[in-house]
Formats: C-alpha cells, structure tokens, sequence
C-alpha cells in the first residue's frame, strides 16, 4: 500500500501565517510530488522595531511516496 | 448554576483558518443557542496540485445550556 | 458490547471546584443514564473586585449509550 | 461548506483494540451518517484475575453534518 | 550575556488572529524596547449573538533586557 | 483594544488547593487592577512528618492592562 | 548525595480530592518515610446513581531514600 | 480507603502491542494481587534486517494495595 | 560517532496499525538500512460506508547514518 | 501565607545549557530577592559556520515576594 | 519475554545535570541489576543566596527484571 | 522567501548532551548548509555495567533551503 512521508517545514511571511505555510506548500510543491496535506504545529513572529516583520509557520507536510528517498 | 457544554467541530474554509472558524460558528449557531466562545485546538490544510485548496479549523465552541441532551 | 460516549462540560460553583464538577455531573444526570465516571480536565476561576467569584470545572462526563445519537 | 462534527466513544473488546476501535465505530454508524474516520486517543485495558478481560479504545469519530445537533 | 525576558500577554481584534497578535506587540512596544520575537500559543474568540466578535490571541513576547524589572 | 496580562503565581494554604488560589489572587489584587480571572495549572503539597502541610496552587492570572509595565 | 524517588498512587475519598490526596499520603506514609512532597497529576471521580461517591486523585510522591530497593 | 498503585512496565511481544501488553500483565501477575487496570502509554518496536522483530508495550499497570511497599 | 536519523511515515493497512506500521518499515528498508526502531506516535482510520477500510500508522522511524542526506 | 512569583527568562552561554541557566538566575539575582528555585523549560542552541556557538536555556524562576508589582 | 521496570529518581549535584543523573543511576545500581537505560524527564535547579547550589535531574530508570517485586 | 527545513537527529557522545548535540550538528554540517540552530527534544543515556556510557540528545536541526529535497 501506499506510504506517506511527513517533512517539517518553516515557510515565512510579511502578512500571515496562512501566506507562510502557502510559501511553504509552495516550496515543497517544486520538488516533491503528491501533496496530500499540510499541519499547522507552530507559529511565531519576528518582532523588528516593535513591529511584526515576519509571520513564521511550522508546518507538518505529507505526501505519497514511492520510494523513501533519504538514506 | 448554568451549565456550559463543549462540542467539538471542524470547519472548512478555501481562504484562511478565520474563515473557517467563522463557518463552524455558523453552522452551530443555526441551531445552538448561548454560544459564548470558541477554541482553536488544530489547523490543517488540504493541498490539491501543490497548492492548498481548504483550511480546516478544528475548533471547541461552548455554549451554555438548559438541559444536556445527548443521553 | 457497550458502548461509552464522552461529553464535556464547564460546571461552575462559588465555592469549589468538586462543587462546580457535582454541578456539571447533576445536570448531565437529568437527561443521560449509566454516568459512569468524570475526569476533571481544567480548572479556572472568574475574578471580580478582586476575588474569585465562580470556580469553574471543565469535565468529561463518561456514560454508557444503547444509541450514540448525535447525528 | 461542509462542517465536520467530532464525537468521542469509548469501544471495548476481549480481543484487540483495533476491535474495540471498530466496534465503536459500528455503534455509532448505526444513528451518525458520513463517518470520514477515527482517531484513537487512549488505549487502556480492564484486567481480572491476573488476565486482560477488555480492551478499551478511546476514540474521536469525525463525520459530515447537514445541521449541528445538540444544542 | 544578555537575557531575554519572556512576558506573556492576550491581545484582542475584531478581524484576525494576526491583528490580535499585532496589537499585543504595539501595546508592549509603548514600554518594552528591544523586542526580538513573538510566540503564539492560544488562539480563542468569543462569540456574540452567533457570531465572532473579537479574535483573542494568546502570546509570548521576548524581549532582551538590561535588568530584570520585576522584583 | 484593550490587552490583558497574564502572570504566574503560586499560592500556599495549609487547608486546600482552593484557598491557595484565593491567596495568590489576593495578593494579586493588592496591585494589580482589573484581574479578570485565574487558571489553575499545577497542583501540588508539602508533605513533613507524613502529613500535608501545605496546599500549593500554581496559577495564571490575567488582568487587563493600560500599559505593559515590565520592562 | 541523596537520590529522592518518585511513586505513583492513587488515593479516593466520597469528599474530596484534597482528601483523596490525604489518604494516599497517610497510605504511603505507613511505611515510607521522608516524604517530601506530593504532585497531583489527575483528578477523576466516580459516579453512581447520578451521583459522584467518590473523588479519586493521581498523585506523585517524593520521598528520600537511602537505598533504591525495587529491584 | 482502598489505595491503588501504579507501576510501569515494558512488556515485549514478536507479534502485537496487545501480547506485548498481555506479557507485561502476566508478569505482573505472578507477584502483584489485585490488578485492575492498565494504560498504554507508549508503543515502539525494534527493527533488525529491516523488519520488526520485537514490540514493545510500554504499560501504567494500576493494582488496589494494602500497605505501600517500596520504601 | 555514530549518528542516528528519525524521518516520519504513515503506513497503512486493511488489517492492524501493526500491519501497517510493518507496511512503513518495510517501505524505508528498501532504500535505508540500518533501522534500529520505529516509535509509533499517531493511530488512525478511514471509515467508508460505516465501517474501517483503512488503519493509518503515524511511525518515526530512526536509522544510524553515515552521512545526513538531505541537504 | 507567602506568594511565590515565576517569570520567564531565557539565558545564554557559549559553553553549556548548565551555564546559560546560571546566567539568567545571576542576572535576575541583581534584582529580584529570594529566588528558590528553577525550572528548565526549553533547550536550544544558535549554529553559525556548522559550530554551535550560543546555548539557550529557557527557564522559569520561582521567587518569594512581598508584593505583587507588575500592575 | 523479558519484562522491562520503570522507576523515577531525582538525583542531584552541585554541578550538572549530567552529574545529577549519575548520581541518581549510580545509587539505582547498587541494589537493582540490568539497568538498560535512563530518559531525563525534568530539570531543575535549587537556588540560594542568588546562585544555584545544587541541580536536580528528574530521570526515568529502564531495568530488566525477572520478578515484578512491589506488591 | 526563505524556506527552513527541520530535520531531527538523534547525537551520542560519552561525556555530555552537550556534546552529544554538538556532534549531531558536526555530521549534518558535513552535508547541510546554513544551519542556522538547533533544538533539544529528548535526553536519553545508555547504561551499561551500572554506568552511563552513552549520552543521546535528540535533536531537531533547522537550516535555511534553496530547494526542498526529499520528494
């Protein structure tokens, strides 16, 4: 049957946590094929001036896989 | 005392986890009275040809309540 | 084999928390038979003027179901 | 959009808890249409004599709602 | 070396959870300088008349300090 | 919008966890303004010649703020 | 130096969970000596007739030991 | 009141987490009267010539006593 | 030193979470040897027409390295 | 009854997490009185060329205070 | 199948965590055979006079054992 | 923008987690570029003849990506 691989990524954005985790989609969508979904495990911001700079997802990604690259 | 009860949904949203939160509170609110706040305990997202098509918010409501149906 | 559902309600009391969950646990008996058991899964207080005023009791209430009803 | 409701059983088995796992589900498909899947929260077991007489699996079913019931 | 001091504080908005965020920065950067970043680890709202009238953001704000105020 | 505080106590009693929070939100109050409520987080006991001595209730205490002192 | 050990034991009373973290602290100190302290790491009750008859605490409890019998 | 102690246990089995668990339980058994319940509170395997040859359960295993012995 | 690298795969099976925890380890030894153990961290199901046709096993899987690849 | 106050530091070392704690405790013992203890809550580390060269302990510190300030 | 005990120490050092934790193993291994392992579970240090005087390692010890003595 | 990926290793060194966590950054430095910190998430040793002779940090290590390998 079909496995699934879960990598964890950190994507970034000036405007939301939801731009951060498409950036990270986005990102993994380039080499890795079969996205199925994406989970949400942490959030933060820098803070720069006393201003948020940067939204920060970390983000849970799965996807199918034929092989298990990463030996 | 007034006894509150806490029920568990996830709502769906093509645009951001707040949307999707709003749209739980919808549908409850159609027929739930006295819903006085709500939890978000999970995020997630569905990812369609390497883009993120859904934000599914998985949220707590709690309402307050005459009787505890359920039984 | 039986079936056990689980609900979670706030209980509140002025003056304890075992109140405040013997609240939840009454109202939950006037509609739903078999409570087998409770779990006390958080515990706040409201303040005002400088004192608490209501203990607060976030239970899940145990009890056995001929149909999970619900739908 | 479709919102998803989450319930939490307790199934029981003499065998296995992935029996106990289905015997909840089959109780609660018997009233809960559109159940997507299951989530298994805690695994305890009853013992008697010195031997394990049930297996105990606490699970979170997910299913599709037309309307939230409940309130 | 320098020691960060992490405070903890819920900021409130009417449209998101980033702007929850946002204004518990400003707030803290009227008084606090040096302010590195921000965590979130609660998000709830409270709910009115069915409908969502305040996002509630729970974060923590570090923030590099000369001496720890506080004593 | 306003912004709430959220600071971490631990109150002492020789009688109850209860009254160990009232103390440490009594404490509170000598100060700080505007406390709107408490969450219980930790619960523990001294125990001397085999007997409890002292009920120790760690709690947060959120309060609304005009400004974020602390810094 | 001295090494301290951790024991899990669940005490009950029909009043409450203070009580319940009495008796299981008398219980041990039967026959343990140099209790230093007590965790209270779940809080349960069960429930009979609609009724709890009995509060059950989870608790932790150090005490210094010359040597680490168990073996 | 009765008093319950809890013991943790690893137990293993080539074949299932629940003969793992099963094994633990014996073993329990044969020195420890008055089982009542177990938990499973962590679930590993060993892997040797890339497949499972072990599982290993590990147990809280829940029993009434009479006097603590451990001291 | 030798340096051990844990990845996370969801296998799958009709059957068990054991058959599918053994679908995910056997997947990674075909391209990673040296798998010492699999920690078993999430345990799912898809529900189809009322019953379980899917066990999902959220594994990590951990493997002595001699380079980390991944880069 | 004393109150005892916990606040949140993060310290630094280029040697050890045992020296990025005592760190934090030295600078917070410049100006907060009777401190009695600390909590280790977070481990992390700063990499620049491939070499650590900042650890960070993220710790609680417990103090005994006459007053609440913080207001 | 072998059988795996786990018991919980706190060792303690002026010096380190990694002192404190072999003082808690060396003081298990004077009466129990087979240590296998030990997981660090909590960290903590004592404080006095604005320095820490001793740090303390919460730690859990794995044993093989042929009997389960405790009853 | 930049995208981090996060991958966990799990270091061994005789002498300290330390150590143990810098020897896990050293390997993956051989392969990874722009690691940029590190995050400590379990503690473990192994204990052989009485004595610890292993240490394990378990490690997550974030590093700055152009491309997400993997797929």
């Amino acid at each position: 049957m079909a496995v699934v691989k879960v990598i964890e990524l950190i994507g970034a954005s000036p405007n939301s946590w939801e731009e951060a985790t498409r950036n990270a989609v986005a990102k993994a969508a380039r080499t890795v094929r079969n996205i199925e979904g994406v989970e949400l495990v942490g959030q933060t911001a820098v803070v720069e001036g006393g201003r948020i700079t940067q939204y920060r997802a970390d983000v849970k990604i799965a996807f199918v896989v034929e092989e298990v690259t990463e030996g």
